[in-house]
């Protein structure tokens, strides 16, 4: 499905009307945070009014994104934009309360990297092909010449590079290695940021690891791995929701596995299913469609209601059968 | 200190002579063996007879570098040659055989990126702001219109991303990152090379991985995270010396930590030492210089004897004595 505007239409959008509001996806990714820190400072710089929102505001570990101040969580009355801009974010509702609290707004713009975009909206680019939704955002600054300052070159660094695996996911291309060059240019300090985004995790992260290791499950013949956290083991060790990330690339580096699992027993009689593929062969978008949840073929995840066990083990015979198909 | 030659120079040797060897440091990582084939490949694609040696030849996690059947390890009579050339290594003797090996060579090439690399051998070029040795390699190649394949490029990308911890350390520039677009256009596979990178490794380096985090310890205030592997562990869980690669990464990224440590038991009654600091103020070169061994302020090593509790406890007192500096 092809976009339905172009960047200059997106860019004529932002220059001429004054009242914005911008939003991404709850539980927020360095794509998510990173888009919405970069598209608000860029509105700032064209002196409009901005309100930026998350439904879980910037978790702990994003901090050290410049103007991570500036997002808030939503407040409980709805209020009226004239634009609200919805930045890699492929389901409308994942945008959650930052969703509800827009009570209207004159022009809805969507920009996203994920195939599944429905390209809800009145103006909606989609580049599939991006790897990060940073990426996007990049072009449509540079191509329509509007301000890419130091702090969003930050911000689109910290986007790009956790959503591509700091540059090695297959979605990767030259095109991307070019932009992060330009990024340093404009002032990113590689050593200091990559420091801040991957190696500044709190020490209960390591113990959560060690605690992971113990319950790993190697099934389908060594082409899966998975592991489970329960609340209880959530509880005892102090975990927040955010320690969680990246954890899966452990268990997804083993030779012989193909796909990856990660099932976490949320507050809230769900499970949080998060499976990552090496090939193209097993899509696991696919895999989390059946329970209700999307993404990339190589990257998706799901919220189902269930226990643990009983949610693990209907995941791994999903795919299980995935490597039975011709 | 300052090279003693130009790019320029050692090239018109490359055109000129005809009997070449190609060495690098023993116990390789993918910064010498990339660099190693690279330079063997472009040589081959001149039309000279070229020898490619390692004491250690090709470890099993290196196999994916195109041309690395072409490395062996040296033989036991020492050989003549027109021109040795010697790549990434700092200390002269850390080529083991493969230097002893060589009985004698008209000219001797030294192209390496460690600062502590004393300009031994006849053409000895040292950029010490690259990154890796890769990225000096490749500025020879473009700048003295070399040939540069596609089979090349891919070990160039090797070598450059693993020396920069997938282009995040300190020492990495945009530069880099262009150089890195360069090869892809050239027909380095991101996806696929990173896979073999860094999501290839067997089942027991993670069982190893929890092994360690079962002993780690947090010293001088958690500013210092180290963890010993003796060789009774290595040899139950039957780790190959490569096994242990990027681990001390693990415990490097936990927030409060500063500098950390990983200590091997060696089969010859020496202690190996691996040290990463994430600070100029912390110069684990310096640490290492006591020990025997060197590097950069931010990563080095040393080999030294004694048993793993006491060199640990020695190491653990030197960096806390460092801290302790105004």
């Amino acid at each position: 499905m092809k976009s339905n505007c172009t960047l200059a239409e997106i860019a004529a959008i932002l220059r001429t009307r004054q009242r914005f509001v911008v939003i991404s996806h709850a539980r927020p990714d360095g794509d998510a945070l990173g888009c919405t820190l970069a598209m608000t400072l860029c509105l700032r710089q064209l002196g409009k009014d901005v309100t930026a929102w998350n439904e879980d505001g910037v978790p702990e570990k994003f901090r050290y994104l410049p103007g991570s101040e500036l997002v808030t969580q939503p407040p409980a009355d709805p209020q009226t934009f004239d634009v609200a801009v919805v930045l890699d974010n492929a389901v409308e509702n994942r945008a959650g309360t930052a969703r509800t609290a827009i009570a209207h707004a004159d022009v809805w713009i969507n920009i996203d990297h994920h195939h599944t975009n429905p390209r809800f909206g009145d103006f909606a680019y989609v580049d599939a092909t991006a790897p990060a939704a940073g990426q996007v955002l990049y072009e449509l600054f540079r191509q329509c010449d509007l301000p890419l300052t130091y702090e969003m070159a930050d911000n689109l660094f910290a986007a790009i590079s956790t959503d591509t695996g700091s540059f090695q996911y297959p979605s990767t291309t030259a095109r991307t290695y070019e932009i992060a060059a330009d990024l340093i240019r404009l002032g990113v300090n590689v050593g200091d940021l990559s420091q801040k985004m991957y190696e500044s995790y709190p020490r209960r992260r390591l113990e959560l690891l060690r605690a992971l290791l113990n319950v790993l499950r190697l099934t389908s013949r060594d082409r899966v791995a998975s592991f489970a956290l329960s609340a209880e083991t959530a509880r005892t060790l102090g975990i927040q929701p955010e320690d969680n990330e990246g954890l899966i690339d452990s268990i997804r580096s083993i030779d012989t596995v193909v796909a990856a699992a990660f099932f976490e027993e949320l507050g809230d009689g769900k499970i949080r299913i998060s499976l990552r593929s090496k090939s193209p062969k097993i899509d696991v978008s696919k895999i989390c469609g059946l329970f209700g949840g999307g993404g990339h073929q190589l990257a998706a995840g799901a919220r189902t209601p269930g226990t643990l066990a009983a949610v693990q083990e209907k995941v791994l015979q999903a795919l299980d059968h995935e490597f039975d198909q011709p």
